[in-house]
């Protein structure tokens, strides 16, 4: 599939092929995000970013996608003082704001929601994160940093051994990065939480009946032992009945460059879907770990503009277009990956 | 009046010629819009546009407009932190705020702020909105849609028969559609409004001296049977005292498909300023009117881009040089109207 | 030095040869602020306007001066929404948001934290304010001003005679300019403050080492009569420890038409950073002098969009590619200067 005029709400949409597909796309963006050359095959079109939550870094990213293949951003934020708020239907919202602009980027606080907008669209919506439920952006740039990751050592997405680390309950970017790779072969998920944070089993059945290998602890330094990716997690404090209660959890898995060093295998790429919470009391991925080259957190963050810039030009059919509308750089940039 | 360089401040600026010289305007907008072809007439030009009180829709629709004439937009939403709450007068804001832009729009919630704002400022301001006052643009957009929609059975603006529905001593949009249609002859105007919610008496006796026909009623059913356009408006919750006293009057003249059917002439237009009130207890235009080809409600937000592009092309004068710096599309688009 | 990649982050890293540069870029700037000629040398950058504590018309005029080199902007406003009130570290921020962007400038209650910001970034950052601490492009443009004001009678920097009257304790402005005054040769400085809210002894002794003359006076009228500008302040009601203590002050040093007709020199420069308190009991610069030509206010605000464009110029090392850029402005604009 290309996916022109097609909506983005769900990774269960996808095939393997789509995914392949989409990633070869991330990867032709790569000169234009690290400002080799510039293009404006999307001048004229206006992305919607439409935030009914916040989130300063997917807001941001999601534009910054947009405005590097040319096109103009229109923005609105929070929900207090919406037409939503006001009695609009979600139907309503869709008519009207997709009459403003030629894609829409959607967050909002209800599961379920950017699927009910995206139907009464006339414009092609991309979910940018609905509630708990899904936040396909985010799904596909982590399998994509684990593809680039692993490339450098010759390793594939099939056959994968990975460490899923932290609160495995309420994190979304875990159970949807799950849920993607049911679609390889042969990956080895080393699931580590508290148990009252474990996996849902939802998901664990879901892996094993793709024959995938699934091991449960909560004891951190056995289970990075073996693996090609330690993905780390933040407790989402946020989703627990009280801050007390997520104060029991906090800080229960913390990887410093001492404990790496001590029972990882040589370079185990280190992830983390950020923000990390740097708090001492929290603290999952030490400071030390900066000038390890297998922190792969910042290319893993920078990886989102490629792949977002990668629907973009999927859903508005221009993937062929953009080398041709493109032109050179006249700004210093000392930009590297 | 070609309006270069112009302040928009109220409907009261305009005569009919002028009002024909903008829906002409906006007419010429329709490829733009419909993304048969991009322009970038306004390359380089800058608007502020500056919301010191909150309408997603109104602002996100004057970005869009200037974006798709290929103009460049700033922001700012909210008024607390603005420097007229550390002082400042309007004067100073107005002296400052143009210095940054080519054309400002600006909504703030004190009527007549938007006039006095205008003196001061060095670019054309348009007016956005100024609390209870003015919202002209909205106004043109109403009459506009009124105009397009009756063009398709070959009628005019000159004869129209209309009913007025719903809050009409707070609704803003029934008391400047109102003064426009003071311009046109033998108009035909039901009201129609629970007695303490009825249109000021100025209203009804302009439109009286302009040689028009009104009547009043509380009753639905027997007021809607022989008008081209039935305009339905919210209950202004946020005009009452209290929550409680607006309870009173929601949900009172509610339309559905069955009503329509039963009472109104086939083909009967349906408009409404948005948002509509979806909530049960409100309802004004059932969700079973969707499917209806009448409905023009969602057209009616659409020609507000066709409207506002007009007013910017015409105050920044590019009327004429539109179609020159245009360029084709290179994005899918299924869009139409 | 051209600052090519280089951050902004304190008034402390220029000499003399560096403010003059950036005075000649700023004069270069003209034709384009004027709308003479747009350009479009930073089409395909985008910076990253990240305002942590809200500052309208600075972070507008940021905004303004990238869009009007052809650039875009992505922002976000506001603290408590962000991934820092998550526990994030200022440099997993910067790291993450400086992948976004090609230049960031940024804005923070928090002092000193631009500057740790700016350490992890991968690309240059301009201070938009840190706290009470530095604010570098504003203490640019308004020595920028008092250069050019001065200029039309045939004074120079050097010799300059100059009172800064108000809340000299809290006003980070005359703070920043004293210090870039140390540049400069043979000074005249009257300050002018309630005792309580003196200049701190760090800024006169700095001016007084660098061989300027330094008076200090709790008198108005006496103060302001043999000086080439008066820079007024604002009582920075909000670093007080309550409203009341800020009121002791408020309204102290007034200066209206009749003042200024009685006291000053004819064709001393009024300068003032702005917004100006304009309510009753405080009225620093009355509105009458709104007529005088030597009320340089707005056009120090506009020097701001100036400085700007000439700061992003030389971090982006396209001074020289902005006039090859160029194309003509299609669109009305009566602006002067």
């Amino acid at each position: 599939m290309n996916f022109a005029g097609e909506h983005i709400i769900s990774i269960e949409q996808f095939e393997r092929s789509d995914i392949e597909r989409i990633f070869e796309v991330a990867d032709s963006m790569v000169p234009f995000a690290l400002r080799a050359r510039a293009t404006r095959v999307l001048e004229g079109a206006i992305l919607g970013n439409m935030f009914f939550e916040p989130s300063t870094r997917t807001r941001v990213s999601f534009g910054a996608a947009f405005n590097l293949l040319g096109g103009s951003v229109r923005e609105t934020t929070g929900f207090k003082t919406s037409a939503i708020a006001k009695g609009e239907s979600l139907y309503d919202s869709a008519r009207v704001l997709s009459g403003y602009s030629d894609v829409i980027c959607m967050r909002h606080p209800k599961e379920g929601s950017v699927a009910e907008f995206a139907k009464a669209s006339r414009v092609p919506v991309l979910n940018g994160g609905d509630g708990a439920n899904e936040h396909p952006s985010q799904a596909l740039l982590d399998l994509y940093t684990i593809k680039n990751e692993l490339a450098s050592s010759g390793k594939r997405l099939d056959g994968l051994r990975i460490a899923m680390i932290g609160d495995l309950k309420f994190g979304r970017t875990v159970h949807s990065l799950s849920k993607l790779l049911c679609l390889f072969n042969n990956v080895h998920i080393s699931l580590v939480s508290p148990q009252e944070l474990a996996m849902p089993q939802l998901y664990v059945d879901q892996l094993r009946s793709s024959g995938h290998t699934v091991t449960c602890s909560s004891d951190l330094t056995s289970s990075i032992g073996n693996v090609d990716i330690v993905y780390s997690t933040r407790v989402q404090e946020e989703r627990f009945s009280s801050p007390e209660e997520a104060d029991l959890y906090r800080g229960r898995f913390r990887l410093n460059q001492s404990i790496y060093t001590k029972y990882c295998e040589p370079n185990t790429v280190i992830m983390h879907p950020l923000p990390r919470d740097s708090r001492a009391d929290a603290n999952e991925l030490d400071s030390d770990l900066n000038q390890n080259p297998n922190l792969a957190i910042f290319r893993q963050a920078d990886n989102g503009v490629l792949i977002r810039m990668a629907l973009f030009a999927m859903v508005l059919d221009v993937v062929g277009k953009v080398e041709k509308y493109s032109h050179e750089v006249t700004w210093y940039s000392g930009r590297t990956r």
